[in-house]
């Protein structure tokens, strides 16, 4: 079973760290900063039991799990065994360059470097590498170990057989990978996220519907259908013939609003200013921190009903 | 408590009966065409044992919610004692016309008039109406009983009280409204499921992601959170400070996505091939069905789950 090397243990990094614990993988974790990588170790501790009661730790309990995971303050060790290596460090090209840089020099040749970068093409920041086939983008949504999605994304000089292996480990690690044929600024989830929003803020901003009214739309209209079949499937049922009698039928529709969205209402105007008074009138700043525990409580819970009802009804 | 009639009794007008009966309302049925009503009563009796199990029928038994919907073949009757009309005849302008003449001609004056359309704008079938104040949209996804969103859409002629009259009998039935201020083409969710699609469809044109991709990125990633919170509370609660903090940092990101999205996918050329060709793959013609019937016991599980939820770890 391939061993886990984690390079940065905030947030991200130590969401994969659990992820792949969870798999049976052995993981190590490092990060520049001096007790990081034992503060992970204190949150993941801190998180299991939760996980736990919830049936979401494969059938391990928490101290199994604790087990497969160590830390360590020496670079050259944390990769010394490694065959794959997912690097969570800031979001700036010129650390991830660097990053990039030393991860290829000292990684044993055979090892896969995936990045978790959000905003970074892995062209930008592996062209110059002697190892850049091995090189790679694994964005996850946060935390993946409630959020399967994950988006694999090869730069132009990707080797094809790095793609299958890491899409092998995803798998076999309980993730829903999305396999990239090439690389695009976005990937696939933040331009489809990116779409909705700007609907929704020109929604708001014109004054046709309030920020909770949008919210109404998706959390008690759209996404249950979106949280179990995706927007294709949905349309695919919603015709009687399919997807195509779907098309034909709505294509019209369609093409006229879209004719309507060739603006973009600016993010960063009033409108921002209504977003967050309405949405500070619901949660205070200061209960931010309390309402982001109650979202993973609620994933955790949206999770064990979802292998439920797969189980129950099928996929 | 406010009497309903069902005009039109197909797939939407029965399930918006379930909703009205089983929040306790007194729903008479009347279709057109002959023996339809009673057709409607008959899916109705083979859905509501798959709802009390999942313990969708707010406590009531099934007979118990049978025995507050009657038919009847005169339309006089059937608008006898109504309080809220809730039609449901074909999608088009001149049907919606023609039928909103006659309900408004013979419905009580005091009863609302509401139409379940989702494609046209209820200015373009009431402005001639003497009663047209008391006329409007409410559109619901389909089925409501299951799906709590949906659209009130006033006319600029709608009086704001029968909007408000509107929501609370929706509110009460354990719907989830959500109002608009004026109308506009798509309402809220057609034009957030359109500006999403589009994004699918063009990276499914252009072969950055296949058909299943897009549905995994919205099924395993978008929608899990979107279905407890919607995409506004998502990003506010995805940046330390925030809604404006997450538009601060990430602005630049969406601006240059939106700037890649300034054309359309023809939906109806060979893209159409290729997700018809996919999803035919995994599911074929002659499986729609049965599949309809998996998406409504999940979306059935899905309800129990997101109620359960709801009182376990709050809203």
């Amino acid at each position: 079973m391939p061993n886990i090397t984690i390079i940065g243990t905030g947030l991200i990094g130590r969401a994969w760290a659990i992820t792949f614990a969870r798999a049976g993988h052995s993981v190590v974790l490092w990060d520049t900063a001096a007790g990081a990588a034992a503060q992970a170790v204190d949150y993941i501790t801190s998180v299991l039991p939760d996980l736990a009661a919830n049936n979401l730790l494969n059938g391990s309990a928490p101290e199994e799990l604790l087990a497969r995971i160590s830390v360590t303050d020496q670079i050259e060790t944390a990769l010394a065994g490694a065959d794959h290596i997912q690097e969570n460090t800031p979001e700036r090209l010129e650390v991830k360059q660097a990053v990039f840089a030393e991860l290829d020099r000292l990684a044993p040749k055979t090892a896969v470097v995936a990045s978790s970068t959000s905003a970074l093409l892995p062209s930008s920041f592996t062209e110059s590498l002697p190892g850049r086939h091995r090189c790679l983008v694994v964005h996850p949504i946060n935390p993946p170990y409630l959020i399967p999605a994950a988006e694999i994304v090869p730069s132009p000089w990707t080797d094809p057989e790095v793609v299958e292996q890491t899409r092998a480990l995803l798998v076999s690690a309980g993730q829903a990978p999305i396999v990239m044929k090439r690389e695009l600024d976005g990937f696939v989830m933040n331009r489809l996220q990116g779409a909705l929003l700007e609907e929704a803020f020109r929604l708001v901003a014109d004054g046709y519907a309030s920020v909770e009214d949008v919210d109404i739309g998706i959390r008690e209209g759209l996404a249950l259908r979106w949280s179990f079949m995706g927007p294709f499937e949905t349309i695919d049922l919603n015709a009687p013939g399919g997807v195509r009698d779907y098309v034909e039928r709505y294509n019209g529709l369609y093409q006229n609003l879209f004719n309507q969205m060739q603006r973009r209402a600016d993010w960063l105007g009033p409108v921002l200013d209504q977003i967050e008074s309405e949405r500070r009138q619901v949660l205070p700043s200061a209960d931010l921190h309390e309402r982001q525990v109650w979202r993973d409580r609620r994933l955790m819970a949206l999770a064990a009903h979802k292998r439920k009802a797969a189980t129950d009804i099928g996929t």
